[in-house]
């Protein structure tokens, strides 16, 4: 007889804190998304770029986090003089996050000052993008 | 002494409505791929279409649902005239879902008339993705 | 009144088994990473070993599982004559588990002698990476 009212309970306790607690597929939890560069061609960069502005107008830029980290060949997006600068300054107008590897600026003896203003550092790219994806954000590799 | 017959209960309800509703480690549930293709390069359109062929082969056909997204560059893929063509009737025979990015139709003044006839389309492409791995589908990226 | 003990129990259970049977986000798991290879492309053959290497130094070798899959026109690197047969050795002797892809050896009639010594089979390359998703593994896409 008193199980009865448990089930319910439990049933609302699923309904509602459960899935807030697991994220992912909440509706209105804000979409987040961590876009890979790794590749030393400006056509790629430009892409990922696109990508970015895409999802933002898609889903409103205020619902979406969104982070592009270069490493490797891809680590010449973010440079100061990147072929893509002006693309640049509108991702971080826009509140994208943009992400350099140290791992590769070290092994490419790239200085922090050879880097476009703006762009931040992490230590290692890929193990960033490993936290991301375990954190729940979707991975979008142009 | 009420508790106890609850707890077995809730071990009843965990075990099997809550998997289910969350999917990813169900064992029985339906595997869920969806496969990017955004590079101008039909050596990759057909590695696509392979890999969608031998996931099916090798987890029998009605046990997986795929898709191949082509956004950007990849778009091409999708087209009527596309070096894939065959390939293309071919995934659309076996219910794998072939899917058009709205965006970029637009931005390089594609109609939906110059798509193979069986595409589907979805307004942004990395968004359908980003949702789709959201929703616990698995991502490749040939 | 018996609801009430019902309740504290049920966050409890929530609290403790629920998370440990779902892992992604488990503080103290071992994380692990699939990475893919399938360009036929040996500067991406090395990008995928030091990607592997980076991710064991920044975390801890023994706090990391990696898996590197190859299939397609990726099959290569892991030939025995591969371009980074060095890399290959050493990262077998740092415990990353390189696995060839059968479907695609089949395809392109490579036996198992012409793969590296130490090197793994998977039947199928693509479903492999799949499971390593859904069982919770980041994703790289080099």
């Amino acid at each position: 007889m008193l199980l009865l009212p448990g089930i319910l309970l439990f049933g609302i306790l699923v309904g509602t804190h459960l899935p807030a607690g697991m994220a992912q597929a909440a509706p209105k939890a804000k979409q987040r998304v961590v876009i890979q560069v790794s590749d030393a061609d400006p056509g790629k960069w430009q892409l990922a770029l696109n990508n970015a502005r895409n999802v933002q107008s898609d889903l409103g830029k205020d619902n979406v986090e969104i982070e592009i980290v270069a490493y490797g060949p891809g680590l010449d997006m973010l440079k100061a003089e990147s072929k893509v600068a002006a693309g640049l300054a509108a991702a971080l107008d826009s509140s994208v996050g943009l992400l350099a590897c140290e791992n590769t600026m070290q092994n490419r003896h790239v200085s922090r000052d050879e880097i476009y203003a703006g762009v931040r550092f992490v230590p290692a790219g890929v193990t960033h993008i490993m936290k991301r994806q375990a954190e729940g954000w979707a991975y979008i590799r142009p």
